[in-house]
């Protein structure tokens, strides 16, 4: 049996203040921090030894997979970082407080923008210092694959060719994966290996620091998939990522 | 002009305590922590942009090297980690306390194991729990490249493959490479950079977490190293490292 774990990161310092974050580099908060170290317990509790971990380009997912693997003392395993991994892009709402928005564009429409699946907020213009082209990181990434911003549907389009290629196969050889990235692009792999339709996903809240376990055959087949950990506390933090959704 | 930055890490709980540590893997203490944020801020006081940073299969480095890219805002990077980059293994002598140690063997002989090149400590027996073939990080590294002990010389020969084959060729195109490594996986390097003596070898010790510059020419030749930072407080840390030595 091979498994694949997701894990999405702790609360960062923008969760707290409640601003729309996406591409935006912020770091865990406190609690944020502790929820990686839970999160680490709890695999440590399972055994797994993992071969390999990936990530995004985004500090608050990398921190929390240094947490998680310093927590199970397996620091020095290969670790791998894409641009691809990163959280859906919200275009002009990067940086805007949740309310505030909502208040401003009306809750209709800002809540189809962040849970529509097909639609995507207004754009960052290209000379806005918010664009990913302004960034260093993003330089070697071609100009025609980097967005201003994205649908939903935008982000699993560009998820999935990291997934498909360099993820995936890796099971082939390999017996446990981590995966530590964001409510979306999270979202994204669900949907694709378990084929989830648009409403389907659109019913999915990922909580934070909450281990999600994919387990495959050796023909790498999906045979069950789950939440780590206690029930009830995985209910209350996917209630709680279900309210603030709600917010707007 | 082109730089590779080597860094030594902080203190580990270990080194509070005055035992051997070599291939033991042991967390930094509080004190490691401090030091390895303040590499951070050194390195972003020179404004310095990485393409790729390397590190051993040790926690203690791992976690510097994690602290300072948090630190510098660079842990999107590139991280490739190698068990070349290990401290040099101490055999019998790992997990023992050096002032114990110089007692039942005798102030001589541990010196020598610890600061002549060509002399090792005794080696582990194969059953010893702490030879890294149990260990599963070293599970694809070839049973006869495993060290039980090593003379200085033999972590020089060690190191050496990796640097000349992995990181020193890739300043072919790159600007900036950053090494975090341990004491004497360092000073070997510096050995093969600077063409060292054995004699002027056993006179560098390397303070913790005080980055260490080489800078190369277009060319690759080798036209600057100095550390960064204030000279009283690298002359003040380079003490307490020769006291550490003394001790035994």
């Amino acid at each position: 049996m091979k498994k694949i774990i997701l894990l999405r990161h702790g609360q960062s310092t923008w969760n707290q203040e409640n601003r729309f974050t996406g591409w935006t580099d912020v770091p865990l908060s406190k609690q944020g921090q502790q929820e990686a170290r839970q999160a680490g317990q709890m695999l440590k509790e399972q055994g797994l030894v993992f071969n390999r971990a990936f990530t995004s380009y985004l500090s608050r997912a990398i921190q929390t997979l240094n947490l998680v693997l310093q927590e199970i003392n397996q620091d020095w395993i290969d670790v791998h970082k894409s641009w691809r991994l990163n959280e859906k892009h919200y275009g002009i709402l990067q940086g805007l407080n949740k309310t505030e928005t909502a208040e401003k564009y009306g809750k209709e429409l800002v809540k189809q923008w962040r849970r529509g699946y097909d639609s995507a907020p207004p754009a960052l213009e290209p000379n806005d210092n918010r664009n990913p082209f302004f960034d260093v990181r993003y330089q070697d990434v071609p100009l025609a694959y980097l967005p201003r911003t994205e649908s939903l549907k935008d982000t699993v389009e560009r998820i999935l060719p990291y997934w498909q290629e360099r993820i995936f196969p890796l099971l082939e050889r390999e017996q446990n994966l981590l995966v530590v990235a964001h409510g979306n692009s999270l979202r994204a792999i669900i949907k694709h290996v378990k084929n989830l339709s648009e409403e389907e996903l659109l019913e999915l809240n990922l909580p934070t620091g909450i281990p999600y376990v994919l387990e495959f055959d050796n023909t790498l087949y999906l045979t069950r998939d789950y939440f780590l950990g206690d029930l009830k506390e995985v209910q209350k933090r996917m209630d709680a990522v279900a309210r603030q959704a709600d917010k707007q």
